[in-house]
């Protein structure tokens, strides 16, 4: 897991994650920032929110896709939307994300996760996309899928997600500097402002 | 009311809608882009929805007026957040809003409302406000006031909220090129860049 000023809060079912998961590498490169990956279960807290982001909301949601595909357009990056959505396994998703945070290759595996999504249309933390993208990276799934079912993985996914409840996240993708929030790959720009001025501060 | 190549959809209650309003009149200036002001009463099509953007939901209100106040120091406006909120008339100044777009004071008085809103604290929609914003921008009350109740002004505001459904719109601000969609504030450089490139292919 990289150490970095800024935190990187995500869930694997979110959709607009997909344009900073995808641009996080090259940003980081061009601002010599570094980003610290955090998964966590957003569900959960949608869920005690009352909260359904799109799903019982077709004009929000017809929205959603056209906005996504015409920001994905301005970065660069391939899309075919509407992609399989909602993800309903993307709890094992962000297991996995957990378990390779601990070992080196989780930010691959999101973006190989997210590539299959958005630009093949398997849907995340569902079959093939699970096993397909582990190979991505260079992992095997029968090491990797019992990991990420044991208890200790759904232990730290569980206590990343309370860290993000305290912090007061509410949506995915959320940076945050300090105690500084900013949701939505569309602050991105904001964060790496204010962590920039907190600096020249100091 | 301007007749302008990109439609600027707004409702008086909403809170990031001030960003927009006070920094229209420049970005008209700089863009050589006109912009059409359609306020219309989003709490309508919201009700539809079942969706209550903020008001149960205190960790993403909590954001929101941070966010928006971070926002404004970027665009140079001053604003006192939290600012009374929601705003339970603001029927009432979408109203006013409709009847001054029919006779030429519309957007002036858009500004001084929202600017009482969020720099003085007074509620929108409400009195002083209402009154106070047609007098600064040289409008008697004691006139307008018995229009904006009459059915001609709720006929019409029904009907431009109506055309906002139709469009799919679901929050404001709503940016509108053609039949494309940019909602937020955030979005309106897309807009604009939308709109540009459209009228470079001509």
């Amino acid at each position: 897991m990289t150490e970095g000023p800024i935190d990187f809060w995500f869930t694997m079912g979110s959709t607009y994650s997909y344009l900073s998961v995808m641009r996080l590498d090259g940003v980081e490169r061009q601002s010599g920032i570094l980003f610290r990956w955090r998964p966590f279960h957003l569900l959960l807290i949608l869920q005690e929110m009352k909260h359904v982001p799109f799903a019982d909301k077709p004009a929000k949601m017809r929205y959603m896709w056209r906005d996504l595909e015409r920001r994905a357009a301005i970065y660069g990056l391939p899309v075919k939307v509407p992609a399989p959505y909602p993800a309903k396994q993307s709890v094992m998703a962000n297991l996995v994300a957990i378990v390779g945070m601990g070992e080196g290759w989780g930010a691959n595996f999101v973006r190989a996760a997210y590539r299959r999504w958005f630009q093949e249309g398997e849907e995340t933390g569902s079959e093939p996309n699970l096993s397909a993208s582990l190979r991505d990276v260079g992992q095997d799934p029968a090491r990797v899928l019992p990991l990420a079912n044991a208890p200790a993985a759904n232990e730290r996914l569980l206590a990343e997600t309370e860290e993000a409840r305290q912090l007061g996240i509410f949506g995915s993708p959320t940076f945050v500097v300090g105690e500084e929030l900013f949701w939505g790959d569309d602050r991105l720009d904001d964060a790496i402002n204010f962590y920039r001025a907190g600096q020249a501060r100091r």
